[in-house]
């Protein structure tokens, strides 16, 4: 094949996980689970899938691609029963096999399971070594794995006990969905890094990566799971219990600033409000002397109109977005090669000619994009582009879930703002500093804060444990997906 | 099967019919087209198809859904050639087959051709009827077979000839595409109702129905196409002529409206330019005591910029589209049947909570959408809801080219503006008059206008010949689209 | 694509063009007539359709691939009402595209119709000229859809009239199946050349092109159509009339030979029966020194059971054909490209090794298949192979449906029977000649036969009238086949 | 979906589990691999995989269905290396799941391998309960996936010593074939139930569960796998070894009577000739009054012609298998219900009626089949049908990888030759003894057999671990199997 799907957005930003929902006691568990996984598509569009009981059989169906392109065929109609959980997963491209879909499903001594799980452990790779050497044996390359196998060892009778022993034992971001034959469970990992919500629909309890999972399906919000704490809910109602002392809470900042859907509520702050104020702060701390202001859609867009409205200067859209997915063929000439930026993004030259642009983003991470979009605009006849970014420079990878390029590739690690303001071509460029994106949730300069900033401040709320061990594998590639037999 | 696709905007919104594309000159003639369509995908998403010529051979490839779903396995490579038409249709569930995709290719005595065609007839059945006597048949059911017909029997030597007097039989609105053995033909109809546009990238011509295609393929907008124009583009290069005598314009105000991408000009104005201005002229026309402005994405959102930047009131995103498609099911219980709405919107609390929401929309057809979006905004906590349209009252249905729910469905051509706010449930309700809508295109009251308001006047400006005529047919069904064998 | 369909029969065996099979007067016609066009699977694989009415609309899908890769997604059950056609095709694989599938569905003046054909016409481009010049516009390359031109130009108020003169005006071979609002039509060529029968269900009638067809579902046969005859079967009831006058048959001798399934009976003659006689007669004709008979699967195990009952010597398994289709690759290595034959035939080395093999088989149309099965047997240890052709040497291409290598190609018609010997490294060599042929059924030399033996004699029963006519046209070429889009 | 797959064979012969293959030492091995399963196609069509490796990566891709489904996008080009093994399934209804599919790629603490296994085993349900009380995590319910917890488990550094420890611990029938980075391990059970054969093409090693494999590659046949041998092939070449101590073999006789392809030869015997063998013994045992002798297609044609030649009695094709598969859909009507068998065969009218018919089947499971044959054959005119089964009455459940119905359900097990006779409706009935069946391997009445013969005994060479152990799982159901997303 040589076509190769080329996404800016996918080159250039830091890409979420995944996303997990959750629901016990409700005749239509499977389809609400495929509408609550629609609303968190966003948080990972690579693979989907769902796992149901009916308190007898357990039935699952996962696949790669959009929930759209997984369940095409009438197979939420096979996933019988009251309680579900799902899944959508983001990858890089390599490892983007059916086999390392969610949610897995699992045979132990003592029951069967399912677990989808949002985040990334620190000590996977260690834990993985100590369980191989014990024998187990692994057949995707997930984090997810790794947690079952802690279940299934742990050896307990009841199943709530079994993850809490196993959860203990991870470490890094996590938000982690499982489902018994009776019962549905959900922990969250003790520094509240990845997110999750609890909800009520009727007699049902929900659980899910984002509130707008709950809006979607007219679930009421209860409050946010909280950092250390396993829920488990059954017949007997809902049971909540700590599988960690409570500590300081280091929640991602990047959910608010990047990942997560504007009109969720995450861990008490509104999406787009907080994106607001910072772009409030922003225009405040670092005026730019401009006609109009554009973000750059969508995940700008609220930091765009906060500038605007603070600085008193006209919001414009000035970028469309399309929103079509195409695919970019590989071509010889660099006629086509340059389509791939505009397919996305087009600037409006009627907007933008003979202006000086204040362009809002809420990052930079390799640079690449930005260059691309003043470029796009300067072409389109803007006559000065100022460049300014709702959050501070992006200088040091995730280790908790979100896959950025590694710190050779951010420019923020290895250039000054005025070399990255050359880099990209701008006339002018302001970051925000970390103090203030905290004060856009309301902290003073000082306060404790219950964020983790450590990509913004290289302050990392863990030990990095496997970042010491190498990779003792040759790999593994699964070729072409899976493919479903025509008879 | 018992799932059904329920979109909500496709259920209550007017629906365009298509978007053409053509280039002629280039080695990379099919790529360069799919891009090109890709930046149309919002004028049709239900097919999509290539033709493309090598002069001695015609190649074409069409299928179901989106651009991605119908070039997915290499299709494109078989596209050879340096000339290309392309297609991408809408059309109403029943006749989404396969038969009806486009560019349709076709022999005749004297040459094969392919046709692709956006618009709608107000003669085809009358002229299919007199074809049908004549002994044509039909195996599709769309007007642009009719056009082919009409182009297979005018005899001339000179497909352009042919094409000129093809188009002369015709009326009602149309923008169409042809593509002969080694030349390429465009022709428009002669009140400009569908838009259309000249470019060039390089040596190569290209034509489209927008002019984001132009900047998305990178070609230079050179001009639109005039109405009665047909343009022909071969190894001699661009020969353009008229097939009807220069009259009054009669643009389709509804592309700037709602359907045209904000980036794209058309005939002239930028259309976020224009939406901003009718936002602008709504703002101080019908102000309202409300706390903020919130835009129905993404088509008002140029409009509710323009409104808060007049009104001075703060813009919110205060309701989230989902980027994602998603199948709705049909279930028994009344809260899936919910679903449908917030799949695809979702009101943000924290902005809208104890808010008097001014909200602007860019019009009402059937108040289905618009009353569930005031109960969306209420049951967010909205306080009061205002509701501005940025376009008249829609009355009476379109036969250029745009699908509307019959006249006995459009809720203002049954109610008063006071009955459809009570009846949307809203605060206050106010639409844009005619010359308000004028106004946003700087004409003053009085001027001579060069569009077609008919939707909004009931004052058609060709005779609407088909109307008189009763269907003489029963229906063919093309069951489940085409299989492609997997031998 | 880098891969191949290379299947050794495709490129040595003449191929059938199609299988038509049609019902009127069930309610469960759709299934039906899948269960009967299954039976006449043999008859074309590469594309398959159904049409059919309730008696107020018509519905239809049709596919490439074989009918489980066509209907394999619900679409039967779309496919209401009491009348159905279906149609299998076989084609050139150029012309394998969606577009040339059948049932053609066409909208005419005067109705609604389908048709599916079998067979060839020897004046369908003289038509198709004379049809374009008219006005007539192509959008298949089917001689079907020339008959479809025909009906539609016939001006008759009744169908069936209609179809009576169109089917006048063609020449060649043909059984074709048309289905109305509320009739079913079938006709056959006035030769015979193609087969078709007549059979009851009930209440309801079927027609199809092999009695196996009547069998499988459960129908009783009743006759043969008629040469000349077109039926028409509506809620009166079955009426035939002749729109040819009767004169002597020709029905196609190599449907016997070759093509027809061993369990129809055609035109009175058991397959099975006649292939066994022509077995005996080869033995008697033509004896060999041969310790064990081994027929070529699947066609010429019958003829081969005539020979050995005849011979007196035992009948071995002694080649086995795998069951399964396999795709090809071109490989750079000789190895891979030996295997295409190995994986369609093995010779049994226990069997044949040092044996005398008298090696049955139908036909010779090229050599290629012929040498490489000598090969196969020689390699497994035979000592000696004698080759015993059913029919005589193939010297001259068929016009009237079936599609073999042009006369260039055809081993016979360009060699002696002793140089085809040594040709295909056989021992010795022996066909039938068309005397034999003939007293296979029943006929004594010098008796006037009812059949086509042209492919044996270059004796057309028809003059070839398109055989003086230079193709006017470019090609137009369908990349891809049809897609269905995902939404 | 409301349709249902109902093949005749599938719910009434026993059901092969599988065939492997494996190849080392050449740069095509996975094409080879590709072709050489196809060869083995009919010992499993519900899924098939290849694994291969380059020495450094290891590729993997497998799905559901024949092999032409799940390798038609070219996946075979991803899958590099000069090592492969290949795996074609059988599995029945529930579990056909891709979760099931072969070969299963696995990582160890040590390396990563891949898995493919043909067989079952006696006492796999009793270890698995043992690894998951020591905490081993199971994703199928395979027993290939037992296997590969042992050989994880086993704590060998030596790939070949830790497969020697794994099947040490497993009982029953099996054929195994490992791939590991840089070697190819294939073991046989130590009774040798299960067929593995060796072969060589050029410097690379072959196995493969038949010997028409090698064939098909044009590998040569070098020996039978020992039962107990395990063979490790890699840059050092060929090392064979034993894990078990050598002891009367049991092969099993079923491969010959019904399972594997007449051209293959299964330890040291052609199966065609063994049938022919078989049906002659029969035809001296138990004569007939009959006019013609029919063979059941295709298992039963060899024994038929064995019975014909030995009787005297011509060989008549009077069943006609179509060699289309397709699907049947539940219907309301008696009609096409009964089409099911009709659509696998036809009784040739002209042939049977009015004759006396031997009818020659290789065996009867449940009866069920034998009375629609029967039925079909006197609806077709026959006057007498004599039944001739050329194998004993199978009264016992296989438990060493043929699935065949429950003893409960086994007509021989609950009747007396008299009652089935009657049951299937024939007008007489014989099987052979076990010592008629063993004397067509050549053995005289109480010699020691090297073979299995439980089915028709009961008398297991093994012990039945599993039997007295229920099931402590709830069920997995995967529904769907997998969905290959659009993007």
């Amino acid at each position: 094949m040589d076509s190769i799907l080329i996404e800016t957005e996918k080159l250039d930003r830091p890409q979420e996980e995944c996303g997990v929902f959750g629901i016990y006691g409700h005749p239509q568990a499977a389809p609400l689970t495929y509408y609550g996984l629609v609303a968190l598509q966003h948080r990972g569009q690579e693979a989907a899938g769902i796992a149901t009981t009916d308190g007898t059989n357990m039935y699952s169906h996962k696949g790669l691609g959009l929930l759209t392109d997984v369940f095409k065929h009438g197979e939420l109609e096979g996933l019988s029963g009251y309680a579900a959980i799902g899944h959508v997963r983001y990858s890089t491209a390599g490892a983007n096999t059916l086999q390392n879909a969610q949610p897995i499903t699992l045979n132990t001594h003592a029951r069967n399971f399912a677990i989808g799980h949002n985040g990334n452990l620190v000590n996977a790779k260690w834990l993985r070594i100590r369980l191989e050497q014990e024998g187990s044996l692994f057949q995707t390359t997930t984090d997810t794995e790794v947690i079952a196998h802690l279940i299934a060892k742990a050896g307990a009778q009841d199943l709530t006990e079994a993850v809490a022993s196993a959860v203990q034992q991870i470490q890094g971001g996590f938000s982690v969905v499982i489902l018994g034959n009776d019962e549905l469970i959900a922990a969250r990992d003790p520094l509240g890094l990845r997110p999750m919500v609890l909800g009520q629909l009727g007699d049902a309890y929900v659980v899910a990566s984002e509130s707008c999972a709950l809006d979607t399906i007219g679930a009421e919000f209860i409050r946010d799971i909280e950092p250390g704490e396993v829920i488990c809910i059954d017949a007997q109602g809902l049971h909540a219990s700590r599988f960690a002392t409570r500590r300081a809470r280091k929640m991602c900042t990047f959910e608010h600033v990047y990942f997560a859907r504007p009109d969720s509520d995450v861990d008490g702050w509104n999406v787009h409000a907080v994106r607001k104020r910072l772009g409030g702060i922003l225009a405040e701390q670092y005026p730019a002397d401009g006609d109009i202001v554009i973000g750059v859609p969508d995940s700008s867009v609220s930091a765009a109109a906060g500038y605007a409205e603070a600085s008193g200067l006209p919001l414009e859209t000035g970028l469309i977005k399309n929103r079509y997915i195409a695919r970019t063929f590989i071509q010889p000439s660099q006629e086509l090669r340059d389509v791939g930026v505009r397919l996305k993004l087009n600037a409006v030259r009627s907007i933008v000619e003979g202006k000086r642009v204040v362009l809002i983003d809420d990052s930079i991470v390799r640079g690449t994009t930005s260059r691309r979009i003043v470029r796009l605009l300067r072409s389109a006849g803007a006559r000065e582009v100022h460049v300014r970014i709702s959050s501070p420079p992006y200088v040091s990878p995730c280790h908790y879930g979100i896959d950025t390029a590694s710190e050779g590739q951010l420019i923020a690690a290895n250039n000054t703002v005025q070399e990255i303001c050359e880099l990209i071509e701008a006339d002018s460029l302001h970051f925000l500093t970390v103090d203030d994106l905290m004060a856009g949730f309301g902290f003073a300069k000082g306060d404790a804060v219950p964020f983790c900033n450590a990509c913004f401040t290289r302050n990392y709320p863990t030990a990095l444990i496997d970042q010491s061990l190498s990779s003792p594998h040759h790999e593994l590639v699964h070729v072409g997906g899976a493919t479903v037999g025509s008879l």
